[in-house]
């Protein structure tokens, strides 16, 4: 593909990135672009935006818990709210990272399955022993996965990806980059979408 | 018509507002309800919902400022930011409300009017003199304006409206209530359409 590729960052605790993440790959194929997965440390970016998790917020959060519910009815996928939301991610992430540059379909897979497991399973995916069952349901080397989320390579990876997107603004889960343009939110799809097919406006 | 009306919640600040408020009607007349505009203060809301504006949102800020750019250029509508962003709005709010008890058509075009003024022209609406010259530009009566603007039904009203926003849980503008279902975002009018045309998901 000469085409550059659509940056889709998220925070596996994202709830509109676990329904991102299964109609993105679509977008990719649709319009020849590569999907580019990285996972970040929200709870970071929150801190630079002075943000909170968003149904965690008195007014917002109901309303986005519905819509969460019915968006997720409108893409026909299960929906559930893991136990002690939010979670923490940063044993996924790295497990994400581990994978990715050697095998980037398996990170994709693995990330998939992660969302899968939090949001429609409804599991915590926090602890690095759940990130390694799921990685072992996936036909993926537990021992392997586990040394490198320890690993330092890894842990800078993974700062550093969580640290450019601060600095290119990107303050949100899920987040598109395409062509240089940035796109918010899953309710977003049809916009970048429609910039794609038109060549923006 | 029998079918419930569009209620369309807004402060007259708002950015969103004024691209959404040039695309209700046309969703109203497409489905045959009425849209019922609500302008409300949105600084008693944030106090509510613990929010700000958000354009003056670190990182969020720039984000949004460039899509209302790319937004209204998809819309084709012109758009430019008042001077001292963001602008008190109580005047035009109540200017509306002494308009729409009797003269509900009219009441409609003062605000689009002042949303042209504010987000067209760029001028900023705060002062009461500001509003009474724009509703005499629509040829409405400007004493009358005036002297109900300053009247304490109206000012109760607008109230009212603002108090009501905040227990139906509505934290933002634009924001959409139709059959109980609610919808916030210009970005959302399509979903909202999308509800309207198949009863729902």
């Amino acid at each position: 593909m000469t085409a550059g590729p659509i940056e889709f960052y998220f925070d596996f605790s994202s709830p509109y990135g676990y329904l991102a993440a299964h109609r993105i790959e679509e977008v990719g194929a649709e319009f020849g672009r590569d999907v580019l997965w990285r996972p970040i440390l929200l709870g970071a970016v929150f801190k630079a935006s002075g943000q909170s998790p968003l149904v965690s917020q008195p007014l917002r959060g109901p309303y986005h818990k519905h819509d969460l519910l019915r968006t997720a009815r409108r893409q026909k996928l299960p929906f559930r709210f893991p136990d002690d939301f939010p979670m923490a991610t940063i044993a996924a992430a790295r497990a994400f990272y581990v994978l990715d540059a050697s095998a980037p379909k398996d990170a994709k897979r693995l990330a998939l399955a992660l969302f899968d497991t939090a949001f429609s399973q409804g599991i915590n995916i926090s602890a690095t022993a759940t990130v390694l069952d799921v990685a072992e349901k996936c036909g993926l080397d537990r021992v392997a996965i586990e040394a490198g989320i320890a690993d330092n390579t890894v842990k800078q990876r993974l700062k550093a990806e969580t640290d450019g997107a601060i600095d290119r603004n990107i303050f949100g889960s899920p987040f598109f980059v395409v062509d240089g343009e940035m796109f918010w939110g899953n309710d977003r799809i049809p916009d970048l979408k429609d910039w794609l097919r038109t060549g923006g406006w």
